[in-house]
């Protein structure tokens, strides 16, 4: 898989990518990662980006034209199976989009400032927009990042053991229970016998028991969706 | 505003803290923010800070000692107003979260390994939890990463326009509508008259129905909710 990033502040991108799993996914030739700097490709003479609103208010605005050009020279090399733009104003990325991205070969990630980018280049060149939540950042990039952790983590041979991911919250719209972890007691507090038992047929009914329980606690909203599906 | 993060890969954070917005922020005093290495605090011979998982099952857990050993170092030192773990499995992250967060003056982030922490350290030390969204990451430093940049940039005096951080998305239940700047045309792509029209009242009444549209569309859940309002 080859993913490419566009930013205005790519500086920031740095150390997420070439640190822990995404690092290694690099190191290991499971994914290319390419970043961008939209100021090269800006014909302003000041290699400037961004500009006022029309209709004026606060916030500077991505300009058309450094993200067209950029956008036009990367699909002159190959071509983009999406080209998502992370925005606070769209539906919500869920582990579902992860699943389906993780599929594709070439994805390109366009990151704007939190103001926004130009309404032209998401009518013409964005295929997909997500949103991260209900909550406003700086720009698309820690977005972005994120999204691209989500996808990377599920490729062949980046997490070391397969069958890791698929136990993971959200893939059967139910969240895990607690885990626990040595020392047996500690501060006098102790790890549930079950778990200590050996017994594999309990320790999956208490599992499958404190999912239902913490699901229901703190997101009715998807216990109410696994109810409805069928089990 | 102080900001303490601990992390098992402390390097991951570096980029994102240290340029653009909370670049800026740190730089001129708006907030600090301070990083701890969680292997510095194991009592482990080889640094360890994660075990296998009782009762069996894939990925790593974050075990009790180095957590508890580093907070109470913390803690020893000043008061923290909340302890914010991000996890998939709790409640959802949102604007009103950061907008009440920004208001704090210690705050300490926990990041945890994807397959979590001991159960211990989110019963005794943990003041609250939130998830970033329905979708699974390798670690806790991306949300703490995107948590922190939706707190820093509502502290006075970190974005240029203090009136921007008002007009976002979510602040009153509605997405932004489009947003257009320079050139008035581009690739026979035109800004919407009215926003070029210098009449302001317009503008407003434009911008209101664009951004009830965008909600509608998009965001059916949080139209129904605005709707639900006194407005």
């Amino acid at each position: 898989m080859r993913i490419d990033i566009i930013s205005a502040v790519p500086q920031v991108l740095h150390s997420p990518l070439h640190n822990s799993i995404v690092g290694n996914a690099q190191d290991n030739g499971s994914v290319e990662i390419h970043i961008h700097d939209l100021r090269d490709y800006s014909e302003d003479k000041h290699n400037k980006v961004d500009d006022y609103p029309y209709g004026g208010g606060a916030g500077m605005v991505l300009t058309p034209q450094p993200i067209f050009s950029c956008i036009e020279a990367l699909q002159a090399e190959r071509d983009y199976d999406e080209i998502i733009f992370p925005a606070p104003d769209a539906k919500p990325f869920k582990q579902q989009q992860a699943n389906e991205l993780s599929l594709k070969g070439n994805i390109l990630f366009l990151c704007g400032h939190y103001k926004g980018v130009d309404q032209r280049v998401r009518d013409t060149l964005i295929t997909r927009e997500y949103s991260l939540g209900d909550f406003v950042l700086s720009g698309g990039e820690l977005p972005a990042l994120a999204m691209i952790d989500a996808i990377v983590r599920l490729l062949p041979g980046v997490l070391g053991d397969s069958e890791s991911a698929l136990t993971d919250s959200f893939q059967h719209n139910l969240l895990e229970g607690p885990v626990y972890t040595r020392p047996a007691e500690f501060k006098g507090m102790k790890v549930p016998d079950v778990l200590r038992s050996g017994d594999h047929k309990k320790v999956k009914q208490w599992r499958h028991k404190q999912s239902l329980k913490r699901t229901k606690e703190v997101r009715p909203d998807l216990f109410e969706k696994f109810r409805n599906e069928d089990h």
